[in-house]
């Protein structure tokens, strides 16, 4: 049984149903744990994880996802959930009035047994809309264009968005090799 | 002989001024240390101090400081060094366009002594000004006024800012504490 650390249901929704379509049972461990400040994503992940593996003796995982903006230096990146909630969509589209709009979605999986740890990132890349626009999703979703689309994240429908997503591709290579460590 | 753990050498030679003229001695421990995410400062330097403590056995101490503006819900806060990192001065007068601009600046110190953790809390109310001004100072200094003036911190001599500053307003609440400890 593995576990998935998280306090988000949401992704722990999104993730579990994916890994269970996969032949993998995972347990949820609804827990809100230390993340360090640094620039990387994966940095704070493996950091986090290592923390939590002195307490977890079962194969368990973290995953964490950011917003990099090209002209913002990579702003929000791993602080995108407190600026998120603090200034909105509505605060990235007035940062980027008058700049390039290049922006990606990274996510980083840590998995974590026997005390060996490894990471595996997915990458959309993408633009930041004009405006706000869409429903569905969460988050940045409804200003973030994947590249080759003409709609934002919240306007893709959930197993569209599933097929493209940087979880998706982090959560795929986690699939693989848990597979390849089974056979 | 009293530590203060900061990787920022401005800050260390601002406050070890300071504090010698109160007749205390200052050792420079120039440490990058961990810090966790939350949002509030306070509890970010608490948990800092906590762990350096267990390295540390003199008196020791750390100072961070934020800005944090009432209409963006207090961003950027404990993550002022980051924003103020990748999209400046020019980021924080785009996100308010057409909102209050009513600020103000947090200095929290924590104190170390056997164990024993004291926190020193110094605020600067103020306001975020229209246009960058001034050439003193660093951080968000050239775009805060503080309430009472009409001129940014970077416009005011560093004597005048450091008469009236949130640094200033923690330290001197440290120094007291010191001065009635050593009584």
């Amino acid at each position: 049984m593995i576990k998935f650390i998280t306090s988000n249901e949401h992704k722990f929704q999104e993730i579990s149903r994916k890994l269970e379509n996969s032949g993998f049972s995972i347990e949820w461990i609804k827990l809100t744990y230390e993340e360090i400040q640094a620039d990387d994503t994966s940095e704070i992940s493996a950091d986090s994880a290592k923390k939590l593996s002195t307490h977890i003796n079962d194969p368990f995982f973290l995953e964490d996802t950011g917003l990099y903006i090209d002209s913002l230096n990579g702003f929000p990146g791993p602080y995108s959930s407190f600026v998120s909630k603090k200034i909105g969509n509505p605060g990235i589209l007035k940062l980027l009035d008058g700049k390039d709009r290049t922006a990606r979605f990274i996510t980083v999986i840590t998995y974590c047994e026997d005390k060996k740890f490894h990471q595996f990132t997915g990458i959309l890349e993408g633009s930041i809309s004009k405006e706000t626009k869409g429903s569905g999703g969460f988050g940045f979703d409804p200003i973030f264009i994947p590249k080759g689309f003409d709609r934002t994240l919240a306007e893709i429908s959930t197993d569209e968005k599933n097929s493209i997503s940087h979880r998706t591709l982090a959560l795929n290579q986690l699939i693989l090799f848990l597979s390849e460590r089974d056979d």
